[in-house]
């Protein structure tokens, strides 16, 4: 094996064997090649793309880079959903319990928010007490015993990935759709599913805000899964505006909690859905999405979805008492309203802007290593299309201090648009969906 | 600086400024910036290429990350040539003593062979007790009191541009024409030298066969060359066929003598001529070349450019008393003939083959720790056009014992393609100057 040579023929856009990429890539995991040849791989792969069948040798090296989780003792079609990332994309909090209340093992490893984007983790993570460190063990039997167990990726699961991932976000080749695809792939094969929904959101607040770009990652994500046998289907949704109205950790999970009591925001309740219907049925528990749909909005209103939220939470040493007592939560000390400078309609958000805005308040961090405030954050007072009059309270920040508050809300306010005229039209928030339906 | 943000806009094809090249190569002289940050830059650029303004500020850093000779004490325009390299490519050892014999001072620092190319340093160290590693004080010395010295790249000169020609070597990016060129001029224009003439090879033994792309070559060479106020010029010359007959150290040096006798191969004398014109004009001490060339073809016959030869030999160590005995010379203890396995014409010369060939027999070297057999190599017999019968000698090897001339006969047989007709026409020995006469 010649890892200058892969390198070259990379380069020149010629395709790699299957034999070449392993070679190449369990070189790099047991430090044989170093960071130097596999970046300009990367950056030769980020220019001419890898085909399907080279994507599935990447995957099959850093998949088996690590545990390769098996839940063959659990019942059922187990049934994961992975998100693109958002700003208050707290769905999986709700949906995750959801469909496992209506019989669909869920078994989710997830990751923690870097840059604009949130992290399921830390969300989790501000409830008192609740373990994401579960040994694998305690992870397969949990899923077994509640039908859902919600845990962050372990240093066991595809740790060449993880590897790639610093050295990417070291060498600017992390916007590569077919290094992202494989990315979330190898992560998702290893959790034991048998099939995979994808929230691939759309607009400026999403990782990647092209639509054709978006369907491209959906369908490379789609294609991997396949070889590997999982059913995997994706749906677009909207992040041309933040899911919900809270943004930042303790405050999505008061919000989760009323979704799954029935209430909270209708988008939040309708991504929610969508996103259980397609879920249920690859679990083979729905014959439709229609059904499914049905089926869910009467688990969320008859509290079943809830009841399984709160096993969850015990399940992983949490305090369920959150649930009913929200004072339990961590909470900012300050609170500050921003309002609207002059009257006009909300006509559009920056929600990337917004989600960094979420960094400097403390509720999301900018490098990996960075600790964050589970209790700081904000709390939207409108969406796209509001009328507001000058003064009006556009939104509520919680923050450590005053200065981190005052600071956060001027950036808020800064990526709200308010104008005297709707002139953009909101994304549909539920998009077209990969394969068509 | 943030060495992301330089990757990432190189990348997407921005132009950087001359403080992110600045701020990102200093980074990785200093050791701030890894190997995997570098190679991904060197890919992007690999893609994107660099613009004159970014290769200025690129050769900047490499120029002084050591040291900068200054030859101010030197009287006259000091002038240098760079091949981009060949097969029996001896120029340098006749050029050098040549220009210097009509007045022009010649500060010359070589590359030893790499791959199928040759280097001067090996040639010159198969003269017994020749040092090519003199100090810089010693260098400095010698151009001025002998008018030329002709020494190894030190650790001295642009060893930043050592770091990143090693990367690049085990990042498939040393074939960009930007980062060559920069690479190139950083080192000559560390010698102290006020003008230079290229000699950008042609046909299927050059470092880059393709004329658009050796053009391109030449053409940003001088482009770095005038943003220091250096005059420099290019001259193509063919590498379709060895130059000269002899290839191989100890051979090359016999050769080179030969010529300086004013004998030795037509091609080699023509080539030297048209060089040593160029030089002795922006020396200063040739009104035109065709004056340029009567004064040379006069230094060579006289012995002039020879008694120049036998000083340098002697200011460096070396035992002049090769150029009247070449059995002192290393020389290989077999030899064996390869004959014509039938009548044709010498029809064509896969040259890098042969300067493989030329590793095999242990004249060259696959990887720059690899050591060479100084006696060792081939001497040709016969050229393009050259009519044989099955039989007829083709060329002679020197090697050290039988099986090695045998596997390198071989090689060197497969790699003369002789056809009942010629089809092909020679490439013209002296080919374009750039600018155009």
């Amino acid at each position: 094996m010649n890892p200058f040579r892969t390198i070259l023929r990379k380069r020149e856009g010629e395709e790699l064997s299957r034999e070449e990429i392993v070679a190449f890539l369990r070189g790099y995991a047991e430090e044989r090649i170093g960071d130097g040849p596999m970046a300009a791989f990367l950056m030769a792969a980020f220019f001419r793309g890898l085909s399907a069948a080279e994507l599935a040798a990447m995957v099959d090296v850093m998949l088996h880079s690590g545990v390769v989780i098996d839940l063959g003792a659990v019942k059922g079609t187990k049934v994961d959903k992975h998100s693109t990332g958002g700003v208050g994309d707290k769905v999986s909090l709700v949906l995750a319990p959801l469909v496992a209340s209506l019989g669909v093992p869920v078994p989710m490893m997830s990751g923690r928010g870097l840059g604009h984007t949130g992290g399921t983790v830390d969300k989790l993570e501000s409830i008192p007490g609740f373990r994401t460190d579960l040994t694998l063990t305690e992870y397969r039997a949990q899923v077994e015993r509640v039908g859902c167990a919600l845990i962050a990726q372990t240093d066991e699961v595809a740790p060449l990935d993880r590897r790639l991932y610093a050295l990417r976000d070291a060498t600017a080749t992390v916007e590569s759709i077919p290094l992202i695809a494989s990315s979330i792939m190898s992560k998702k094969l290893a959790e034991g599913i048998d099939a995979l929904v994808l929230d691939v959101k759309l607009g400026n607040g999403a990782f990647i805000p092209e639509p054709d770009r978006a369907a491209e990652l959906a369908r490379t994500m789609i294609a991997i899964g396949e070889e590997y046998g999982k059913r995997v289907i994706a749906l677009h949704t909207a992040m041309d505006r933040p899911l919900g109205s809270a943004i930042g950790n303790a405050l999505e999970v008061v919000e989760s909690i009323e979704a799954l009591k029935g209430g909270g925001p209708a988008d939040l309740r309708a991504v929610t859905l969508a996103l259980a219907a397609e879920m249920l049925v690859l679990g083979g528990v729905a014959a439709s999405r229609e059904e499914a749909v049905t089926a869910g909005e009467r688990a969320l209103d008859d509290g079943r979805a809830l009841e399984k939220f709160r096993d969850i939470i015990a399940a992983q040493d949490g305090d369920a008492r959150i649930i009913d007592d929200a004072s339990r939560l961590p909470r900012a000390s300050v609170q500050k309203t921003v309002v609207s400078p002059h009257a006009g309609f909300i006509a559009s958000f920056d929600v990337r802007a917004i989600g960094l805005a979420a960094i400097t308040v403390g509720a999301g961090r900018g490098r990996l290593d960075a600790t964050i405030d589970p209790g700081a954050g904000f709390r939207m007072h409108v969406t796209a299309g509001t009328a507001v009059q000058q003064g009006d309270a556009i939104a509520t920040v919680y923050a450590a201090d005053r200065a981190l508050a005052e600071e956060a809300g001027r950036e808020l306010l800064a990526a709200i648009r308010i104008a005297p005229a709707m002139t953009e039209q909101p994304l549909p928030l539920i998009g077209p969906r990969i394969p068509p339906a």
